[in-house]
């Protein structure tokens, strides 16, 4: 798959700016279930900027998109299957328990997208570091099964999806690398 | 406090590129535990940029300056606290839990900080809000007492900096606010 | 042991048939990460009908839609929420964190479907009900704040919608009732 | 919001309007704790057949059936034993802890229970399958030890037997398959 | 290590006798899923009578009865419910998931009987204890809704019945009363 | 299983009256924190003495003795250890946490002593079982490591004893000897 | 708060070397499970004494004597209780299940113990604060019922002991009193 | 293990005055949230202090600097890392999640502190101890991947300090050892 243009580098000025001016962080929401109240004074002032790092996420249009084509392609070769997309912060962003899927497949797809972005390599291939080092697998929110892949950012690991419920784990993965290919098109 | 200045913008062209340039995402560390395999050629494509969001973060580095200012200004009273910051996902970056401090505080500190940063608002405020709403302090990982203080960029949520161990929330809060004025500074 | 005679066939012939044929219970990939094995001869009886029941699920592609037609509801309105389907059996089916909603907004989202779909009533209604029996809200898995709306079929519950990160539980549940909307057209 | 048309009535009018009839959904309890309130006007509007698939169960009255035999058949080997019955969704319909059995058999078997029904074999098979997929058995909730048998409809899966206590997995599945075999009759 | 002496014999010679040999400890089937080893002789000593006490508690076929009349009594409503039976260790017997039962009902049901039998009471009444003891409701495991009843001996209680699932607290407790009243039988 | 004859009934009258007198089941303080309340009549009815059974326990005194011994057995020998006494039912009646014993070792000697009186062996006795069946050490609160040892009545298990923190599995299996040894005495 | 002067440093020279030459933190049996390893030369170096602070604790056999003194006075008023004991740092020191106790007085006890170590008071006390923040009660691992006493050095908490089964808070307060007074004897 | 000289009594009169004068237990910080109440006179007696140990911990500020030299020897190497402290009662101290770690790196870094204290060891030589003891990785709380790296006292632990997210176990605890080395200094 084609390397992101200059063009489309993640973030360019204007872009952030206008993101954060749409209210990135939920400013216009950003009290919940009773009136909006005005930020007390006492501890509204601003950060200084050096004190902030960015992080790049998939937008939750984006992740959606991208499980749904994993689904597809499953459903293409009459599997079933659930898929989970987690961002390299380890929160889950989407989750899809596909019609007739084995009741593992929910938090085993989970698993393995968080697998895959943690160390930004499919899962498959994470399964073959065990034998240097198998207490890997035993790092809490880890499953060392194949079905997991990473989404990356200039070779930069920002979202992992992860597939689970088809016979096998390379089948798992091929369902998984049929989402991670939706967001390149 | 000042607002930000158009010049410190949370991020501005050049500097994110370098940001991402400099691996923001752990790409020369990608892997864990066992010698960097060069990711697998098949899951690689580089995703979209219209995929993409970002979000901003405190840097650990001011994280923990924060946290010190925060136990710093409770030794001054001769206060024995703990001091958490979470970010504005939920995940905490620091956790200081303060000499002599009583053993709920750890993880006190932490909820309040989760329920500042959630609600963007200190937490003796969102204490207010209870009063229409009072289930709102059944959502997993809150606490509403106060001590939490949230950390803004532009009025939006970055961060939340929860503190517990005072004899009150508003010394507890007292506290907290010490931390976020040291981001300003 | 014997087989179903066509007589016990569950529910009625060709429409179990029919549902069976299109894998309604994941019949060709009934193993997971291994080659699928035939099941052992000994324990492969079929089960008489009389002993079964049948249960109705929305489509994790209907499910999928609702959801987004109320992150689409939210966006309209410019807010940032995340939301939740869970089936009548409690198991999630989607779940969807929206860009920029609070950290809590995930899990908020799912305990109000829960609570909505268990009771078959909207969760500002169901807060009602804590006048006269204020412990219902100690029950595991639920939340009682506004946001929460079921989705019927006939007048029973086959699913609920959660919502969580608007401003207000009221404004919470007009996106999920704009997901419920979704499922009639 | 509209009602459904008879034309779109879940699966095909007669045998689903009489399972509603029936009272599937607990359309007759759907409220508890507080007097049955109407459900709101507002949310309920029926959901498309289209949107809408069947799963099938056993009821309890068979489950526990299976499970009374499954504990008879350990009787006359003198076994002390616990078992239980887990649908095809994961959930635990039926546990008995047996008189006498060890404390760790009730929770290892709904394990095995799960194991079974969700790779749709005998879990003495399943073990086999961890020679070329060993991290199989960290998936959540399963448990690799004999003593766990599938229940099917047509060769899928509605449900699992799962057996713990006695001196070997095999006896365990010995018993389990009693349990099975009872709903054959 | 000295074998107990006739005299140190648990409670009184006979009785324990019998009952040790009806099997009560499950000496027949102590070693699970592996060949039954002969205890090593090294911890195989008796303990002295002095130190032993004895508690009573159901059968497994008792509590499966007493379920089965509780699920029958609201069939007899046309209520859709789950029960659980607890017993004073807090352990749980019996859990069984009411066709069509909300999914919040077996965990209530679990939780109603733990607090009947905790407190040897209805807990109808200990909803009433909650005036001057408000946070008896923050005890793990418990939960205070009309709904659970304790089974007793000679008023001490060995176990209790929960239900969950009826449109009121008091309707679930009716059904529990049906199945306490089925032991006296 | 035979039946109980008559004069073997687990519990019959004088017998039953004595143990309540002695108070087996609490009811002199059967409610708590607040006035005891007469037990509702409608559910008070006793459960007929078929449906009972009864199982055996350490006193607290007893398994309090033990436990001490052990720390004895210990000190002598310049260990620090934690010593956890766990009863058939699989409820924790006594743990202590040694003096400069590692932070781990409490939460293992729990699982030890559980081990030890799931399967009525030693767990030195039981690692060696894991040939065989290595998934048996998957199943939840068990630890497959030296130093649990049976406590037995005629052979039959009715308490666990663990130890952990010594530099060896046998050390602590040693000192949870002595525990048991000193139940016979 | 005042710098500590030469003379009340908490650790000088030589009386840690003694203490540790006594063995306070298990240099004896550092390792468990395996041969002593020597420790690694790369990580030896000690720490400098500027770094360090010294915490007082009750020793295990002081904490077991007040537990069996709070049970002992329990015993006399034919009560049924639980007692646990939890240092400063907010860990298990002792659990004791009193013989016919509820089944959820042993982690009421623990936690009552801890809520008034945390605080320094008793939990009869605490109760009380709840009117000016009813949200206390929230705080992870805290139960705000009368049950719990600080034991106290020179008025600065090290333990806290908790009772729970009894038909008040009251009594089991005063059951914990006389396992506090059992330590100033 | 001898018994203390006077001289090094754990607490003689004066010492402990002026620890506790210098606060070390949080005296005039005893109560939270509400304002400090006078312990109550009943239970105030202060215990012997034969009944009390000491117990020596690294300072919040020591703990602090040596995580931030960790992090510090992470960054002169491109290597994005978390760090923890934990304390020899398993407490964690300190914890920083590292920019641009990976998700699974903050609790990674806890157990491999957690698990470098427990046995006083490094974790890249407990690993080595598995191949005698495999299953004492199942131990709760611990993790044998190197990374961990005991702070000591006289060779005894106080503390442990774990690292994760670089390439390799080797390179984290390299990472952890200059956390170590900046408290010698």
């Amino acid at each position: 798959m084609k390397k992101l243009s200059p063009r489309t580098r993640v973030v360019t000025g204007a872009v952030l700016v206008a993101a954060l001016g749409a209210g990135t962080f939920g400013a216009m929401s950003a009290s919940a279930s009773s009136p909006a109240a005005a930020p007390a004074a006492a501890v509204k002032a601003d950060t200084a900027d050096r004190n902030l790092q960015q992080t790049t996420h998939l937008t939750v249009a984006a992740a959606t998109r991208a499980a749904q084509a994993t689904l597809d392609a499953a459903k293409k070769e009459n599997q079933r299957i659930s898929v989970a997309v987690v961002d390299r912060n380890g929160n889950t962003i989407v989750s899809l328990r596909g019609d007739g899927a084995g009741p593992q497949s929910p938090e085993s797809a989970v698993k393995k997208a968080y697998t895959a972005v943690s160390w930004n390599a499919p899962t498959s291939e994470l399964v073959k570091r065990l034998e240097q080092a198998p207490n890997l697998k035993d790092i809490p929110g880890t499953l060392f099964l194949g079905g997991g892949a990473p989404v990356q950012v200039k070779g930069a690991p920002v979202a992992g999806i992860g597939v689970a419920g088809a016979p096998s784990g390379d089948l798992d993965e091929k369902f998984a690398r049929a989402g991670v290919a939706a967001l390149g098109r």
